[in-house]
């Protein structure tokens, strides 16, 4: 098999590419080791930058966002028992729209497919061949199980942090774990509130988000070694309204349950996010605590920056923006960790902290909710620095 | 003797305390157990907040400041080999003054002594008792090592992290020792910049600071448990032109040393700052690390509500401001904790930080000097928050 760009990992990374490079009249194959069904009802990241936004909307991809996505335009931090709001629209004149990865992924794949390209699901052994070379090679196995190789110009790894690229990388990487974990659910049940909620409470971290008019999205701060068992629907249920009262009332809405989890948290860098023909792009390269919301925005900036390079380079045969690549992605990838940071510091319960640092936190939150400027500072983040 | 409010201590808050006192027509004594003349050469705080200078010209103590301070209209923030400027005046439309502790506190000995007012130095043995009746007693020994007893309405603990006041407050300690301390200079030489220049560099922090057009103050971040001898002159000069170099050259100028020494990094907050009649203000009730230059400040802010608190009780039997006093004060003390902690963890090289850590840190950095939002919370901090 040849191809310009063999493309492994179809996610949000890996398919915007695919599709960006469609645009731009360069082919691509995408291959991915999980079945079509999996990647298209993987529930994982669901808020978009406006920069994510503008981007999928003038490549053709906004009908349905715009039609089904929730537009937030502020935030909140809940402490001290009360919510303090951080208006995007008012302080930055943007927003974000709450539209789940796997809502991505769907019109993706069916813009791909639509448009005649090319994704392999349900292949394995992948392994990555000559990227030193202007002819490097993916080989693997289909879904039939027979071995097949694909002959490329460039290889792009998008194939997460646990994929097989990163390693053939030589690279420095940053990491860090935090001490604690996010127990996550879906439940049935309508909203209460519009936006997100951020909780700082004395007992741990709390999310309020939703996916949808009918399903919330509830996450509580847990240890990071933190046993499912141990957490019993009614469990999960006494403590969200516990950490996340408002004036004294809970504003959560039970329902039942259609998942339950715990992420772990943890940041990582890889740098460079390049080695000869092949790149790196998304959680292949970095990881961010979902504290920021920008996990599947950082994928998509790398790709849009991707796309560009390559086609220069297949087109034009100009190789400055695949030189500078890694460069210019880790520059907003940086800051997005650091955002991430930050918004996880502030938030979550250390178990680390003394008893000054607990209420020097407090006292940033208190301060971030009365300051314009603190409060336009994480507004910035949140909706997207200008890329 | 007899007076209405007895002070514990002549640094800035007591004397200050007692020349606002004086202005409202309330009686007061200060009691010091150092010399005057090591009260009035003792170099500290050298940074007044646009709240503090106005305050000062308010109360007639503004014309010498106003001829020898040094006017800030920003600080530099040097990180990358390069000066990123705070433009406080424009950002916030408002700046700071240089003008050292030693020259505010000549400032107030002069004024107490001019208006008559009462300061006793050189006492020792200094004690407090009965602060829970309305008769609240100091005893000492005076200069000439004679017992005596100063009965007041009011006690206030103006006496330094040190001092005896705050061991007769019940209260709870939140406190924080970092893994670095300061050497500092004072050199006889000329600055050849105009602002602050606090410095990130990966050999640690660094601050290029000013007293006057003659002198030089300079400090480098070194362990906690550094032995000075093991810093010569010629190695602290050396230390401070590599990690203040801009696009590659040094802007220190050596000079002879009028001054060299560590200074311990800390964080300490002391809740409440009151018990009965007996009030604390100042560093006897909360310490910042020198990062954000809020010491002096906040000595400031308390003793202008303790002024009006004690006025209140003692003129008109009104205790509501006394009753409030502590949580008043606290509130802006925590938000200058918060300030003090965030510019230094910015700024510092913590031996404890992994490297994912110090790269967040950098970024950061470039994020702060790229952002308005950012440098305009650092600004409004810097410059003094409304009271």
């Amino acid at each position: 098999m040849r191809t310009q760009v063999g493309i492994i990992g179809a996610g949000p990374a890996g398919l915007l590419l695919s599709h960006l490079l469609h645009l731009e009249g360069v082919e691509s194959v995408v291959l991915e080791e999980r079945g079509e069904d999996y990647v298209r009802q993987r529930v994982r990241a669901g808020v978009l930058e406006n920069t994510t936004t503008d981007l999928l909307r003038e490549v053709g991809l906004g009908e349905r966002m715009d039609r089904e996505g929730l537009v937030h335009g502020g935030i909140s931090l809940r402490f001290d028992g009360a919510d303090h709001r951080i208006a995007f629209e008012e302080l930055v004149g943007r927003n974000v729209t709450v539209y789940g990865q796997q809502e991505v992924v769907k019109d993706l794949i069916d813009a791909r497919t639509r448009d005649g390209g090319q994704i392999l699901f349900d292949i394995s052994e992948t392994a990555v061949h000559d990227i030193d070379t202007d002819r490097p090679r993916i080989t693997f196995r289909d879904a039939d199980g027979q071995p097949q190789e694909l002959v490329c110009d460039v290889i792009a790894g998008c194939d997460g942090f646990h994929g097989p690229s990163r390693k053939a990388v030589p690279h420095e990487a940053y990491d860090h774990t935090y001490p604690f974990a996010w127990l996550g659910i879906l439940a049935k049940a309508a909203p209460t509130r519009e936006e997100l909620a951020y909780t700082f409470h004395e007992r741990g971290f709390a999310l309020y988000s939703m996916r949808s008019p009918e399903i919330t999205r509830l996450y509580l701060q847990v240890a990071p070694d933190e046993d499912i068992k141990e957490w019993p629907d009614d469990r999960i249920w006494a403590e969200l309204h516990t950490r996340m009262a408002v004036d004294g009332e809970s504003p959560v809405l039970e329902g039942p349950l259609l998942d339950k989890g715990i992420t772990a948290m943890r940041s990582f860098v890889a740098t460079p996010m390049r080695h000869g023909r092949l790149f790196l792009a998304g959680d292949a390269a970095h990881i961010v605590p979902p504290t920021g919301a920008k996990g599947m925005n950082l994928a998509v900036a790398d790709v849009r920056l991707l796309s560009r390079a390559v086609t220069q380079l297949l087109q034009h045969n100009d190789s400055r923006l695949v030189e500078s690549y890694s460069d210019t992605a880790l520059h907003r990838v940086w800051k997005a960790e650091a955002f991430s940071w930050k918004m996880t510091s502030m938030l979550h319960v250390s178990p680390t902290a003394d008893a000054f640092q607990r209420q020097v936190q407090l006292a940033e939150l208190r301060y971030t909710a009365g300051s314009r400027a603190a409060m336009t500072a994480i507004a910035e983040n949140y909706v997207g620095l200008p890329w």
